[in-house]
């Protein structure tokens, strides 16, 4: 399945605009490199969350760590690697959860899940235009603090921890 | 909260991509009409799903009805014409459930769910650029259903459902 013409109409840093000709329509078509969610957890059971300022979306949300792949890189590593930088935590027993796509009808970015329980806390290593606040969850208040996610990866993500565990 | 300088760098039909100085580092940003997502069950219990080409990741996949705001256009009332258009369903009890951005590290696409409940059957409208399979999932099949899901806002969409159920 491809498209009969694709052309670039801006390449950025993070996503790049194509257009592109399917048949008789236009399709615009922002790719992106993927990116990792992680749900982790401590030898309590407490979830480790962020909280950041979202620029695209004048606010700050509540999320599950995440972060985009960098070239080349195995999105097991990736997850790994972004759950130390933005929070310090690291160790524990991993494993693959699904993968989805974010925005499948204009955006490319498919994102997957990791879980890994058992974490332990170590120290951050922001990267300089990341300013993130560590919020860590107790298990009995997972519930409520799913009512304020307006996050989809951290919904989806949160949502298949909970129901793995039911 | 607001950018020190905003350009726009394309300006699509459905995307807009802008290039944005917040202090001293730049981000991309692609700006979006917002959209809805709508889990409806028939008087059975049944949900109706959507199986349909997705250009932009070149795969087929299955997928809650939904759509994009048109300008001025409230969500619930776009959520109810998605609804028809796509599937031919309408009627049934609806409410609000929760809002979640897709992509929020670069995108400012919204998403509201609906819920809406004893739908009944009538006939689709699709768009000229639209082909669309109509998938009448069981109540009992939800679960298998789920594991074939690779969209965000299916996955978050039908994992709430489950859990206001359970």
């Amino acid at each position: 399945m491809k498209p009969d013409e694709s052309r670039v109409v801006y390449e950025g840093r993070v996503v790049t605009l194509l257009v592109e000709r399917w048949g008789d329509h236009e399709r615009e078509v922002v790719d992106h490199p993927g990116a990792v969610v992680v749900v982790a957890s401590d030898g309590d059971g407490s979830l480790v969350l962020v909280r950041q300022i979202r620029e695209a979306v004048r606010r700050e949300l509540l999320e599950l760590p995440a972060g985009t792949l960098k070239p080349g890189e195995e999105p097991l590593a990736c997850a790994r690697r972004e759950l130390r930088e933005e929070t310090g935590y690291g160790g524990g027993r991993w494993r693959a959860g699904p993968r989805f796509y974010t925005a499948p009808g204009f955006c490319r970015e498919l994102m997957h899940v990791f879980f890994a329980d058992g974490v332990e806390p170590g120290e951050a290593a922001l990267e300089d235009d990341e300013s993130i606040e560590v919020v860590v969850v107790p298990a009995g208040d997972v519930d409520a603090v799913l009512r304020e996610v307006e996050d989809a990866k951290t919904l989806a993500g949160l949502l298949l921890y909970l129901q793995e565990r039911a």
